[in-house]
């Protein structure tokens, strides 16, 4: 996969996407990109990328110009049309599902621009897809395009040592992931459960299952709504109900 | 404010943090921050962070005593209780609600794992604050970390120039924006609105609530269940109600 960054400041990206699995992916040859400052871009003398709002207001509004003519420039090394993404909090929400879809891309552009505003031209006349990381404000578009990048990244094959590790995050279930304890066994007087230590596996299982049902629950009963419970999973979550409810 | 991150990707960070608004917070002294490798704290002769899970399954585990004693040692340095943000899948959804009240504080420790797991006791007795800043999977927390600061940063007094910057933007209002133009009018064909360009403030702003209450009605109809609207906008939303729905 290849990914072209559209960013006011490159110097951002290295640091991130040198390090860990990243850095092993570019290594391996599984992900590659490049980093444009579209001020280069900019025709204007005085090489501004914004301007004041048309009707008023406050704040800056990116200009056209030079983003539409740094994608149709990136554009041309591709070998297909590529996915051109705008980082922006107007966007469709990223989620794990998204995650997967831009995986079997080859070819994604990202454009990374101040939350002040786009041009609405670039919105409609440029973009393919518009994606917002969560419902905070941010400085920047270059903090989204981290994100995804780096959770498309890992799902690419051969990214990830292992192999079961991609599948049984949380999110990839569509559960909250159960408890992890590992030694010691008593930690300043904190201890493990004993049932992790019996080395009965139905048991365990059935007691990860249990607590990952639980935490979900309490935590985030929003994702229990599109999840298929097994008969199983039902007696498990009215148990926790009546438990939690008195 | 003061911010402790403890990563075992240190690197990640600067580039981040020494770029724009939290560039210019650090120069002008609103905000200072503090990378601590947590791997130095280990007492393990291997250097070792993290170990098998009991019970057995995939992936290692982030082991309590490193992040333990990184956290007690930079709790020293902070003059009261600071919050102890720990960043993962399971946590709370971070939202702009949690970016001001985070915003309050003077002291704030980030942990940033691996999303193989962190020891259950890392969780239960050290935290005061499970984030997640969305639903998808990530490397590690590094991200999410930056995520947090960056917007939690911005809302300090004095970070952002232009005071009504910070108010006006998209989940600062509870409604997505309404679209922004600048110049040219006519670019390469595609034109500003005219009502834009009127000079009619009054319609110009009413123009502008009614945009945004259109994008927020076509795209996170979610964000209108927790917005007041007036008399007013509820007349505009039953208007495009009627349009969309034909």
């Amino acid at each position: 996969m290849h990914i072209d960054i559209l960013t006011l400041f490159p110097d951002m990206f290295p640091g991130v996407f040198n390090s860990s699995i990243l850095k092993k992916a570019g290594e391996r040859e599984k992900f590659s990109y490049n980093l444009v400052n579209f001020r280069d871009y900019t025709e204007n003398k005085h090489m501004k990328v914004d301007d004041y709002p048309y009707g008023g207001g406050a704040g800056m509004v990116l200009t056209p110009q030079p983003v539409f003519d740094a994608v149709t420039d990136v554009k041309k090394e591709g070998k297909r049309d590529p996915r051109v993404i705008l980082m922006c909090p107007q966007g469709e929400t990223f989620t794990q599902q998204k995650a997967e879809e831009l995986a079997e891309e080859e070819h994604l552009i990202f454009i990374c621009g101040h939350y002040e505003g786009y041009d609405e031209r670039i919105r409609e006349h440029l973009v393919t897809d518009e994606l917002s990381i969560g419902d905070y404000v941010l400085t920047g578009g270059e903090l989204g395009a981290m994100v995804v990048v780096d959770s498309v990244v890992r799902l690419l094959p051969e990214v990830l040592g292992n192999k079961s590790s991609a599948s049984e995050d949380s999110f990839s279930t569509g559960l909250l992931e159960h408890p992890h304890y590992t030694r010691p066994a008593d930690f300043r007087g904190m201890k493990v459960p004993d049932i992790l230590m019996s080395g009965d596996h139905a048991k365990i299982r059935d007691w990860r299952k249990e607590e990952s049902l639980k935490r979900t629950y309490k935590r985030r009963r929003d994702l229990l709504e599109n999840y298929t419970l097994s008969i199983e999973d039902q007696t498990v979550l009215e148990r926790i109900k009546e438990s939690e409810d008195k």
